[in-house]
């Protein structure tokens, strides 16, 4: 039995994490591969400006990964925990592959959509981006990715409260960043029908990372959204985190239009595990 | 956004069908994966006495089924409304073996559970057994099924109203059978503490089925429960099913105990997927 508060909304999503699609077992702990699936999983809620009430785990298992499922289980539960979620169900089934599917149940007074950007709006990202795009660099080339990197793979933080806040202030378009900056504002053209102008030298990177590299860093769960001018001040004062302005929704047709020191230059997208 | 009626709780759960394991891909045509799957998650409602409110679909395809994704989706929106639910979320992911993972979301003013059993209380099941396990038989000998045993293994019904109409009746326990009915009656015991005696030449059977092959037969979807006595014939004129007595909660250490024209005879479990 779940309780959903009165007078809120249920909000639900579901999303999977397949070893070898999603992840590479042998980059990760198992309490890292749990904690990661559902920190990503939770940050679906995020994006909607919905506060979670509990996930369900399903975990289709290989037997050779049957001794690690507890510290995945491990991981699941921190990630939880650190939401301030529960988890309210779950199953477990034989296969030849490791996955984990997630659905998280979240409660919202007034949801946010993908569809609401309005012109005159300005685009911003909370935090820092390059991250994890830097950490598999560095796997796929055999090196250690640094620390920050690596932690920020490992240990996305779905920005539930962010969320809430940008909401409170009037975001009218919000979404997880998983594919890369571009590619997920090609989301909020796609269910808007705007035309979003994202300024590539302005996106918020990590030490080290180029621009253009974090512009197509995906599984990132910062936020990209849509507002009237926000005071990124406060925002950093509440959350300790940066909130940068990268561009705009503007008249003209439906698409991303991107720009470099105020040229336009073609959209880099990121990447989009099914059509690999 | 879900809506969940005002007063009810949310009842949630989750459940996986893995190709080769949960079923024969060569056995079931892709409307009929899509159909049976989201039946069967929907029958764990009907175990809880809840009323189905939507559905979550997490697919995970290898790229040599794409094209048949179609027809599965067809069967989960048949089940779907047959129902009277919807699709509220989905997920589709690259992966190397076939299996739809499916959340299922239903309302419940007072759930029931399979913990509640009580000394004095009779078990039900409702239906008849032996179908699924007929038509698995069969394929496994290399036969067809017959009509009957074939329709009950693909198009399983989830015993909604069923439930709802035993829950108002003062139902204590319920479970929908599918690992076989001793096995799940051995759920009953493990959740209420007490011991179930079940003659098993009163189980009702298919046509051309023993019952000691109805006792083993999994994937049933119907339902075992305890309660005090019911009126089998109101059950049938509402329902035009059968509901059958088939022992008893006793005094007794926790554990089930079966008979056979009034012998104690050892008892036949089901399968479990997982521990094959």
């Amino acid at each position: 039995m779940v309780d959903v508060p009165r007078g809120d909304q249920l909000v639900v999503s579901v999303d999977a994490f397949v070893a070898g699609r999603h992840f590479e077992p042998s980059w990760l702990t198992p309490r890292e591969i749990g904690y990661r699936a559902t920190a990503a999983a939770l940050s679906d809620l995020a994006a909607m400006a919905a506060l979670p009430i509990g996930i369900l785990l399903a975990i289709n298992t290989p037997h050779e990964w049957r001794d690690r499922l507890t510290g995945i289980a491990d991981g699941v539960g921190q990630a939880v925990r650190d939401a301030n979620a529960k988890i309210v169900g779950g199953n477990i089934a034989a296969s030849s592959e490791l996955s984990l599917t997630i659905t998280v149940l979240g409660h919202a007074r007034e949801g946010l959509g993908r569809g609401g950007a309005v012109v005159g709006n300005r685009l911003y990202v909370t935090g820092a981006l390059g991250g994890p795009g830097a950490a598999v660099g560095a796997w796929k080339r055999g090196v250690e990715p640094s620390e920050f990197a690596h932690a920020r793979f490992v240990h996305p933080v779905p920005r539930i409260h962010e969320a809430r806040w940008l909401a409170d202030r009037g975001a009218t378009a919000c979404i997880d960043i998983s594919d890369g900056v571009i590619a997920d504002a090609g989301h909020i053209v796609a269910a808007s029908g705007k035309q979003l102008e994202i300024q590539i030298d302005r996106l918020p990177t990590i030490a080290g990372v180029a621009t253009a590299d974090a512009a197509k860093s995906g599984e990132e769960y910062e936020l990209l959204v849509a507002a009237p001018e926000l005071d990124a001040r406060a925002f950093r004062a509440a959350f300790g985190l940066d909130l940068t302005e990268i561009g705009a929704v503007v008249d003209g047709p439906a698409g991303v239009t991107t720009f470099e020191a105020g040229v336009r230059v073609a959209p880099v997208l990121g990447h989009d595990h099914f059509s690999e």
